[in-house]
């Protein structure tokens, strides 16, 4: 076994996903309803089944589909875990750096993890639609897209009058070469989008329209579920494959980490590296460090408040997650994956109950560019901007090694990717004019 | 070892180059100085000695170095070869397709193979810079940057003063990420581009003017050394990892195969798929097709003519090869990769020697496109636009398969990929419109 790729073998791809909730010292607080204040402990019945019932649920372990680890194996996983010997080279460090390929292919992003199961869900229950705001990045509309026609269903996606006008090539690519149902919202297609097109036919849209939409959508269909690409925890859940595919191969190495570092946005990617290992922590009090990095426009984590709040995605619903004190949306920076104004119920809840670290990043553009320079010439791998973040609380960490004089075992999650290949360099040239 | 997915361990990796010159029946032709007509088997000193020995080399093993395996190893290799199950359910064939990967990180681009051994043997020959031309796709100029720092060189990029001006995101790219030495052609750096600039300093510059500003710059310099991505017998050489690879892989699910298929540019990935293969059908008369896909816009090996011809990239020597009669370059085509006027020499040779089988696709636009869809919702990958030239041609085999009834074992090379994670869709956009 080299020491810097570790490989598993298809035969060791994790059987099941790891679940947290019964191992934490307490129980994740209730959904409540906004207009009784009741609490509720599932997903309101536009979502699967499965996935409401994996929202609160105390099983540990939660076996894999057959399909589902089909279509893993498929699309690359187990992932290679590879030591960043060039970059410790460069930063003059003792710490060795492992980073966990979450950037490979179809989409180049970890999202894959948790949308295969979700499509996988949605067809099992009969669906023959998965519908989504396209609210997010350009790579997670594409990966739902995807996902859906992996297992034979049609993705229907809502996305906001200015967006598809401003990106009219992501809407042809999506329906031409997806064959995707995809609606401008606001959109006829329901009663809300009707009303507002009514009072403003050139309406723009917005993420809250298309919550609404999307709820709507699905709640009146019966051919229609909702997915989303994060925040449930039944997105968190699938995402356990990265932390326990990383745990297999630390052992196969001998290696045993002291800080597991990824970037948080609602925090499923840091909660997948994570969780697996924060066990050991927990009942052992194991010194391990998780740290989720953050940027400053969005540093929920940090500086944010822990308290019930409605989200855009569950109307109806408060849910208790810590909250950055966002007036107006931020301007949007390089790193937009990670810039979301509330974390993940589950995440938020680990951060209050003390397991979590946090790290913050400033805003300012430079960083995020010399970061990925620096570690495409070392690693050779084009970071995602948001992937960007992490990078660079690992090489703080490893600098800081360097001046104690420790050998430290650092461990990032590399959650998305620009490949070389990609033709529109702006994420990254705007930013060094 | 699952039959979906064939991988190989990081121990499987091959250990040496294929090289087919000792096993054919006659030596391939010399190049030719062209104003005394006399016989030269070697390259100019403008390329690296490592280089210029192996052009007409008759060893037949060559040990891959180690700092090259190591890269290799880090960048993925050995790569799976996987069965597109679903494209045959949705061709309801008999027959088994299976796809080599090259379309993996850093580069999305099979280049990685070549251009990781080119910059290695500069360093190891003590040059400081890689020198070569950015007129090829994106990608190559990409791999090349990124390959010379692979081994702590700097790269030299030559490009065109039009297409700079075109694609000023790419330049800014390579200089600011890579910290190229990017000239804009014709420059100030040579006696060639200073004289044009004198005539007009608005020159767009060319391909021809790219190729002697290369060949002076690394002639009179010490610390630069010229590379180019294919047509060298060392390009196609090392690209016969992907073939030794794919040997492999079969034998391990005990498959023979019926038909290797690629794309052809120069033909450096079909070399590399189909040559370890070659061989067996030299001498055991094995049925065995090699089939090599080209566009009609550049159906060189098709209908192209076997003569001695002067290249670009070679300023002063005349090689034989195939060349297709243009009058002047054809506007592009989307897989721009295969848009080559000339196939490599060893390559033309194969096909005189009436090895190579060869397919020619129309440059209809719209048929790139469909075979990428179908590609993309079956198997999800998103192809290069030359990768879905083979991609054709070997849905075009499976239905025969199906007519005749035959369980045909198809291979195929997917040789680059456009990630869905890409912004800018347009070279599959502009088709759907």
């Amino acid at each position: 076994m080299s020491r810097e790729r570790i490989d598993l073998s298809q035969d060791d791809i994790p059987r099941a996903w790891y679940n947290i909730l019964p191992d934490l010292p307490e129980s994740l607080p209730s959904y409540k309803d906004v207009e009784s204040g009741k609490e509720i402990r599932r997903l309101p019945n536009t979502f699967t089944k499965t996935a409401s019932e994996l929202e609160f649920s105390e099983k540990r372990w939660n076996k894999i589909p057959e399909k589902v680890l089909e279509a893993y194996k498929n699309f690359g996983r187990p992932l290679p875990l590879i030591r960043a010997r060039r970059l410790e080279r460069f930063l003059k460090t003792p710490a060795r750096i492992y980073f966990k390929c979450e950037n490979l292919p179809p989409g180049g992003t970890f999202k894959t993890n948790a949308s295969l199961p979700q499509a996988y869900w949605a067809m099992k229950e009969g669906y023959k639609r998965t519908v989504f705001g396209g609210t997010a990045t350009t790579r997670t509309k594409l990966i739902h897209a995807f996902t859906a026609r992996v297992f034979g269903l049609t993705p229907t996606i809502f996305m906001t009058r200015a967006d598809c006008e401003q990106n009219r090539d992501q809407v042809i690519f999506l329906r031409e070469m997806f064959g995707a149902d995809l609606l401008e919202s606001p959109s006829n297609r329901t009663e809300t989008g009707r009303r507002l097109l009514k009072e403003n036919p050139n309406h723009p849209g917005s993420s809250d329209i298309i919550g609404m939409e999307v709820e709507e959508e699905t709640r009146q269909s019966e051919d229609g579920v909702s997915i989303i690409s994060s925040d449930l925890n039944s997105n968190l859940l699938t995402q356990t494959v990265i932390g326990l595919e990383v745990k297999k191969q630390l052992e196969l190495i001998d290696e045993k980490p002291d800080v597991l570092v990824a970037s948080v946005g609602s925090g499923s990617n840091f909660y997948g590296l994570t969780a697996p290992f924060m066990k050991e922590r927990l009942t052992r009090l194991k010194d391990l460090k998780f740290l989720a990095v953050e940027s400053e426009t969005s540093a929920k984590l940090t500086k944010g408040e822990y308290k019930y709040v409605p989200l855009e995605w569950m109307p109806g619903l408060l849910v208790k997650t810590y909250e950055f004190g966002w007036e107006t949306h931020p301007p949007p920076i390089k790193g937009i994956g990670i810039q979301t104004k509330c974390a993940a119920p589950l995440l938020s809840f680990l951060r209050h109950l003390g397991i979590v670290d946090t790290a913050v990043y400033p805003k300012d553009e430079r960083f995020v560019f010399d970061t990925a320079r620096i570690f495409l010439q070392t690693e050779g791998r084009l970071l995602a901007p948001e992937s960007a973040y992490p990078i660079r609380a690992v090489m703080d960490e490893a600098i800081e090694a360097k001046r104690k004089g420790e050998e430290k075992v650092i461990v990032v999650c590399v959650s998305g990717t620009l490949y070389l290949d990609f033709d529109e360099k702006e994420r990254y040239t705007s930013l060094a004019i």
